[in-house]
């Protein structure tokens, strides 16, 4: 049984320019609980100013109806955001670095190692209240600024966090341009390293490969997929670009296959419908890499732009 | 270099229910021909009686702007129909028989023996006019009557078509039920028997497999794609039943793999634009395993119905 974490709330609408009300993220999240998904990642206690579509963070936490079993994250970036996701409930919580120097330089002005110093007194902190910690290891394939990723250094940084105490590794192609070659690569050198059972990976069908990419690491026994109801998603700048591989998509695609999940696509379906109204009408047409350039953070060459 | 195939004037259009006119089926296909695909099966010479939708095949020919270097196919199913094909300036003719026994029975009304027969003096005909031919093998990973086909059935018929004068074998997932480890399994053993430049890949995305199998296709030396602009086509009495793989994923897919397609994914967004006025909106969610019983041909189980 494959596990869904439904990172929609968070990554999707961090992604879109649109503004949702807080009353639809409430509804939104509320409808996922009923989908059968094993975690959502609710929202992101960052900076409004930084990311105003996710703003609205602590009210979306207590607006929403727990469901017992489902595990309710959000991602902070330091102590102040911690305390914040411990006051509304959080069950979990998640940290975001990524392997390519330059964009974590871009990303959140820092180093990788600075990011890990910023990071450790969260994880103690979190750790001592009891909470579980998910770190993202971003730009784990591909990196817009440094093209290709060696897979050393995925396994190096995934090494760190764990030492940390980080408990669950989500293996992120930011820029969705990762193959499923490129992934049996990957986890062929990062499994002998962080067994399957603390990884989970993180795909954008920026290219269409997301799918592809699911089913390559579930036949490497990864066991935790993330995704997004409706594929939400995509830099707000690039006409086309779609954003996490959609929940739909990932539990179709794994039905009949030996290797199910638990969750109802149909009541995913109604979930992504309630955000319909606010969000803009996606074209199926793909992304030209030459227009990938986002505005806010530079990004270009297929890059899916400041989000994980 | 990807060879794509584009089947939406065929394949997508017989399995959508709606009426398009011949007009806008004469502009889809003149869009598709500047985007670079090498070959488009333009329609169908078969009973309109059975398939209402593809009932204006001449009238599409005649109409048509021919591209140089684009090939325009049509499927026939017997002499009358190579000769309107003929008639109408088809520079390539399909067949299509299947695996199974009981889908045959269902779809053609004859045996897989019987089918081969029928095609023998269509095929010989066909090669006297100077006219290359292009076999389907449906029901090739799975049907919806016998559950899964086995690898060594596929190439036995594969064989037989070639050994008939077939040039082009076009390995159908008509169900849409293969998996990535399906495809390599039939490939092991296809393979040796029909090599790599005479085989294409036919993949329907009912469970969002579709670029999966696509791209597992291309890593065992595959270099012909069927796709349809859109992802046209599905069971039209199954709703949110997917049809034919994308063009536009296909092409996104490839892109940047090494195996690149000469498609430009905008010329091929603006072709499916074109009908847009005439189909119905595709919901985003799955079909229900359940509900793929169609009215016509009675298929169920995740079946495609009455198209290849």
């Amino acid at each position: 049984m494959i596990k869904i974490v439904e990172v929609g709330p968070r990554d999707g609408l961090q992604n879109e320019t649109a503004m949702v009300p807080t009353g639809a993220k409430v509804a939104f999240v509320d409808a996922l609980s009923e989908s059968g998904v094993s975690e959502i990642e609710v929202s992101a206690f960052v900076s409004g100013k930084m990311v105003p579509q996710l703003r609205d963070a602590a009210a979306v936490f207590q607006g929403i109806r727990k469901k017992k079993g489902v595990i309710y994250s959000a991602l902070v970036p330091n102590i102040k955001g911690l305390d914040s996701a411990v006051a509304t409930g959080a069950d979990k919580i998640s940290i975001f670095t990524a392997v390519s120097e330059t964009f974590n330089r871009k990303n959140i002005n820092t180093t990788v190692a600075g990011s890990l110093e910023r990071f450790r007194p969260v994880v103690r902190q979190a750790k001592k209240l009891g909470l579980p910690v998910r770190g993202y290891i971003s730009t784990a394939f591909w990196c817009a600024f440094e093209g290709k990723i060696a897979p050393a250094a995925v396994t190096d940084l995934a090494g760190r966090l764990t030492d940390m105490g980080v408990d669950e590794l989500s293996v992120s192609d930011t820029t969705g341009q990762a193959t499923p070659d490129e992934v049996a690569a990957l986890l062929d050198v990062l499994l002998p390293e962080a067994p399957a059972d603390r990884l989970a990976v993180h795909f954008h069908d920026t290219y269409d490969r997301g799918v592809a990419n699911v089913l390559k690491s579930v036949s490497y026994g990864i066991r935790v997929v993330d995704s997004s109801a409706g594929g939400l998603g995509g830099c707000p700048f690039a006409p086309g670009a779609t954003g996490n591989v959609a929940t739909e998509s990932v539990v179709n695609a794994l039905a009949g296959t030996g290797e199910k999940t638990a969750v109802n696509v149909e009541q995913i379906h109604l979930a992504s419908e309630l955000l319909k109204p606010y969000l803009p009408e996606k074209t199926p047409a793909g992304p030209d890499p030459e227009s990938l350039a986002c505005k806010t953070c530079q990004f270009s060459g297929g890059s899916k732009c400041c989000g994980s």
